[in-house]
């Protein structure tokens, strides 16, 4: 067979703020590849399926001596992310033409993985029939692994409380919500429109509001205090959580999208921390799966599949899209988990 | 007897920067006592020996209506602060002439305590006579408490790692510089004197500095970077230690006294709370005494007897003294944990 095309999303230029489709994340299909021919070099060829889209991307395309949790990108190079893809040639006895597999993909069409494990996490994945293989990079993976293993690792919520979640109709938000119902909180959510509002309130948030029409002050004035919240957005709304915490509340600093590409905010109040006796945990999810991987696979994969646990995707066809969605993560103009399909299973 | 003068430490008005004395804090003589025939009703008739001037006093001086961890003082009324006194009279049978007792006492000569206990946790002293009765309102008492209490709930101290402790010479930091030392920490210290660079050097600090005459960043740049940062002061120094501190540091956060009486100062880079999985702990102790006064007891109070434990005392005398000498704890002006010495034993 002649050599296709393979598409890649490549990494072109250093953003200066939010990143901008065709300048610093460019479509290219100039690279070509013989799909039966190519060396496996002891590896497997991967054909790439579906592609997540996070806000933590952001922080990749930076230059290489900033210093960060995660690597910098290589400008020139794919962009990397989790995807999920099918194996179509193999060298390795127990990777089986077929077999789907989970891990930090570039943002290519086919690739050759040259053995599980690794840097990039290769793995196989044990699908469950009943999710869709587009939530192994969703609810039912990284995403869903960081609201259950943060919520479980370092909540500590008692029933009766109040959890405050921001960007409670994403996916790490929208598990967030559904968990602390399950464990008996008061939640109220935050998002951006009021589609989202709608989704909050579907699965179970006690009070869900739009934080462009309505005060979180205001909010958290009249339906808090807080005991726990949920950090995904840093900035103003953070020091609003600050000041309506309860004594001993507890601050999962998941991530502060809203300094991801216009520059960190200051806290305003970090006082209130030895006046009210907050904790704040940031924390990454990777140091999380070694405890917490038993109890994801036992507590939220069964009642994602069941139906319990409820989501939503923001699905986009193509790997030319890649730019334009990931600005509207970090815009907040999905709903749902943003996820780019590259090909049909 | 004919009733003697009763000397009072007022808080006279509400300061907007720093305490002015003899106009914030007045001393008063006006008020007379009869030590012999001051009705009791129950209670027990105190003199007073010896009271604490602490950062954290400042936080009283306060309008009412602004909320925070310890209740505002009343314009008018004597300050109220950590003491110890000996009992002249009293009513109650578990309280014998001639007991020291310790408690949150008013800023007076004389006062009568109407029970043991209660919100000012008036209590009787087992005093080791090898320690001074001051200390018990130092070293062997709350800030020593602070310090011993607060490191072993939060501080999660391995052997070879890193702890830079602010306020070194006081009677928290220079406690936890010693514990610190004893569970085999590298201990990296700060204070705003060459004298108490020297005391700090002396307790056992591996790196002591004059933060006046040398920029932190510097030190931490070369000594660190740091595990365990014990925060007493806040402000651009807390921003520094965030700066320069490893993946997973704990941030003890006892105090930010660079605040207390001109303004909070914002935390310019809270995002570094999620890229390093750093901990924040604002905390209290005297939500710890439960949990720790045996071990204090245990640990800490044989080695401040036996000389193990080194302490610093600043001890000024005369009740008409407190203004300047809370002036100058939050100046920094004082060398080692400041005692008013009110009368003699």
């Amino acid at each position: 067979m002649a050599p296709i095309p393979n598409g890649r999303a490549l990494f072109a230029a250093i953003p200066k703020g939010f990143p901008i489709p065709g300048e610093t994340i460019v479509y290219d299909a100039t690279e070509t590849i013989d799909l039966e021919n190519v060396p496996l070099n002891g590896g497997f060829l991967i054909k790439v399926l579906a592609l997540s889209i996070d806000p933590y991307l952001r922080g990749m395309l930076r230059p290489p001596e900033v210093s960060s949790y995660i690597p910098a990108l290589t400008v020139g190079a794919p962009i990397v992310s989790a995807g999920v893809g099918v194996v179509l040639r193999s060298d390795l006895a127990d990777v089986v033409v077929g077999s789907y597999i989970l891990g930090s993909f570039p943002h290519k069409e086919y690739f050759v993985a040259p053995s599980l494990g690794g840097t990039a996490r290769i793995r196989i994945l044990e699908r469950d029939p009943r999710l869709p293989l587009s939530t192994y990079i969703g609810v039912a993976g990284m995403p869903g692994e960081t609201a259950y293993m943060g919520w479980r690792e370092f909540s500590k919520a008692k029933k009766g409380e109040v959890v405050f979640v921001t960007t409670g109709a994403g996916p790490v938000g929208s598990m967030v919500i559904q968990i602390a119902k399950q464990d008996g909180l008061k939640v109220i959510a935050s998002a951006g429109s009021d589609e989202k509002v709608q989704f909050m309130e579907d699965i179970g948030a006690d009070v869900a509001f739009n934080y462009k029409t309505t005060e979180v002050r205001d909010v958290l004035s009249q339906e808090g205090p807080i005991d726990i919240y949920w950090d995904n957005v840093g900035g103003d709304t953070l020091d609003a959580a600050m000041e309506h915490a309860n004594a001993f509340a507890r601050f999962l600093e998941c991530g502060q999208i809203t300094g991801y590409s216009t520059g960190v905010q200051p806290m305003k109040n970090p006082m209130l921390m030895v006046n009210k006796s907050l904790t704040f945990n940031g924390f990454m999810v990777r140091n999380l799966r070694a405890k917490h991987t038993e109890g994801f696979l036992a507590e939220v994969v069964p009642k994602l599949a069941d139906g319990t646990y409820k989501y939503t995707e923001d699905i986009t066809r193509g790997l030319d899209k890649v730019g334009e969605v990931l600005l509207g993560v970090l815009k907040g103009a999905n709903t749902g988990k943003a996820v780019v399909v590259v090909a049909d299973e």
